[in-house]
């Protein structure tokens, strides 16, 4: 494998000294560009992207051949590892995904199969290093995992959700078959990873969408402690470099400490929390990732600059921040705001860096 | 004015000594009961509800035949003021609410009129004042209103929103055009709960949905300055009784000690931060009301009597706690499973006020 020629994102994630603040996008490769659009309208539907390696690949390096994007992410989608358990995932337009078979019981969990990753998922790891091969160490490839409790809220509930009643329901009322659940879906999410990381991925991140659901007791019983078994079982390190791992729970602002204290090198924060505030809480013990409102790309090149210098103000000298979006980049977006975004990410924070 | 019978609602909002802690549910007059849904079918839709002192105050009532709670609210809609000022408010089944006309720029804004609200609202103050005597001092009466900028944000979407796109557009791109916004909404609130005031509402509760999601930076600038101004300016008693205020926004346990210091007797909790937490952080500068998982009344009474407890015991003890959910009930919840959640607090929580 090629040595790194940008380890900028790499060595923030490790917190060793930067030029520049480090930036990608969740999403980065998505509906806002024009050429994604037009690959996945040939491919017929979103899946066929996720699963084939060629397609996954060109999408993943679009954006990098936009934008000075310090990493790119695998092209892929979060809810992978039900699919290859046999529940039958789709994607019904406007509605978001779908699973034709739904968990709703303790013999459902029982009845779920262990993952063979190289069998089942021999797609997304044969597109890890193909992506891989394709940088050819421009820069990290990071690849990724939804967290066991956001993969059984759409178990349960069969897609997305307003209240995620039946997957509460399910937890309240059936705490010991959930948490049989989860244990699978940590052991697979964790074999997931490490097969991600033999295949060529640098980093790793594990989206944890829906934890900011739960009452601060079940978030810690429920998916942070998932989160931490899949953190001590990782593999640490590929070819004698450190593979770092990001945990990133949306609407966990309130719990940034014990995230921290997970096993993780990086917790990824939302918009809603100041990283100023977030660095003071967590102290030097991991890097930070984040935090622009993907709304503000909807506003002015101007705005967007100011919110950027903002961010970078609020964190301030010293390295440990990756520069991100709070979430992922929305659909309408202005593919030339996305440039000024990334742009003043690097013109703006090399003064923070001297 | 009758003297009311039970006052430990009162009582706890303004830290006095009680007997039991005090519960009420958020939207308690609703879907949930067979008995709202009959008398909705036959109204023929929500507005009319909202808008025939009449049946709000029967509606408003159906809970407290019911249940043992310490407080009765309102029967209204948090969209009352917009709906005044001519935007069109309406229901679309399964779609929540919706309006005719939306705002979108500078000239939109202006062109709002002040209102008058004995003459546009007044069939709001003649609930209250029904409901007040129908009570006849068995419980108190909370008036209510959404927030400026949760009015704002349905009266530029139009309606409800996942992302809040075209708001916070608004907001980044046209910062005085939203600021002169929040501040005909923050005069027409406080108005708005004045009157309820003088019509008979012994507390009053601003519900900020959508503060949360903002960064912290544009929720002190949009959301919270406009509920402070509110609080300064909302009568502080009535028949020489203190008024107390309660501001709840929702996903806001990052910013609970500036909500604290801004002028409410009491902070509304979702469910996401633990209550014990909470009162660490703001100390015992002002009431705490929350904040059970809506979801738990989903399971079964065992599981919602284990829950009581355990928020019981995290706030400890001592005064200045009302028990509530951290978000309104949901319709499918079975009705007897309020009756448990009711009189576990009061039964269970005894012992914490010895």
């Amino acid at each position: 494998m090629s040595q790194l020629k940008n380890d900028r994102f790499i060595r923030a994630l490790l917190k060793q000294p930067v030029d520049r603040t480090p930036v990608w996008m969740m999403r980065q490769a998505g509906r806002y560009l024009p050429e994604y659009r037009e690959i996945r309208s040939r491919a017929g539907d979103f899946l066929t992207l996720c699963q084939t390696p060629e397609l996954a690949c060109e999408v993943t390096l679009q954006p990098l051949r936009r934008y000075a994007f310090d990493a790119a992410i695998l092209f892929s989608d979060i809810l992978t590892i039900p699919d290859a358990m046999g529940q039958g995932l789709y994607f019904s337009e406007g509605e978001g995904p779908k699973f034709r078979k739904v968990i709703r019981n303790a013999a459902d969990v029982e009845a779920l199969p262990e993952l063979n990753i190289s069998k089942d998922l021999g797609y997304v790891t044969d597109a890890v290093s193909l992506i891989r091969s394709e940088l050819n160490g421009s820069v990290p490839l990071i690849g990724f995992s939804g967290s066991p409790w956001t993969l059984a809220t759409y178990m349960i509930e069969g897609g997305g959700s307003r209240d995620f009643r039946i997957a509460k329901q399910f937890m309240y009322d059936n705490p010991e078959a959930m948490h049989l659940l989860l244990e699978k879906l940590a052991a697979a999410v964790t074999d997931y990873l490490n097969a991600q990381i033999e295949a060529g991925a640098q980093v790793v991140q594990i989206f944890d969408t829906w934890g900011g659901i739960l009452s601060t007791g079940a978030y810690e019983e429920f998916s942070l402690a998932y989160m931490e078994k899949i953190a001590r079982n990782l593999h640490k390190e590929k070819d004698g470099l450190p593979i770092p791992l990001i945990i990133f729970t949306k609407n966990g602002g309130l719990w940034l400490e014990r995230i921290a204290a997970s096993g993780c090198h990086c917790v990824g924060l939302d918009w809603t929390i100041n990283i100023g505030v977030a660095r003071d809480r967590i102290g030097d013990k991991v890097a930070l990732q984040g935090n622009m409102d993907p709304s503000i790309l909807y506003a002015s090149p101007q705005r967007i600059r100011t919110e950027v210098e903002g961010i970078l103000k609020d964190y301030g000298t010293g390295t440990g921040h990756v520069f991100n979006l709070g979430h992922g980049i929305t659909p309408g977006v202005n593919p030339d705001h996305v440039s000024t975004f990334v742009d003043c990410v690097h013109e703006l924070s090399e003064q923070y860096h001297l």
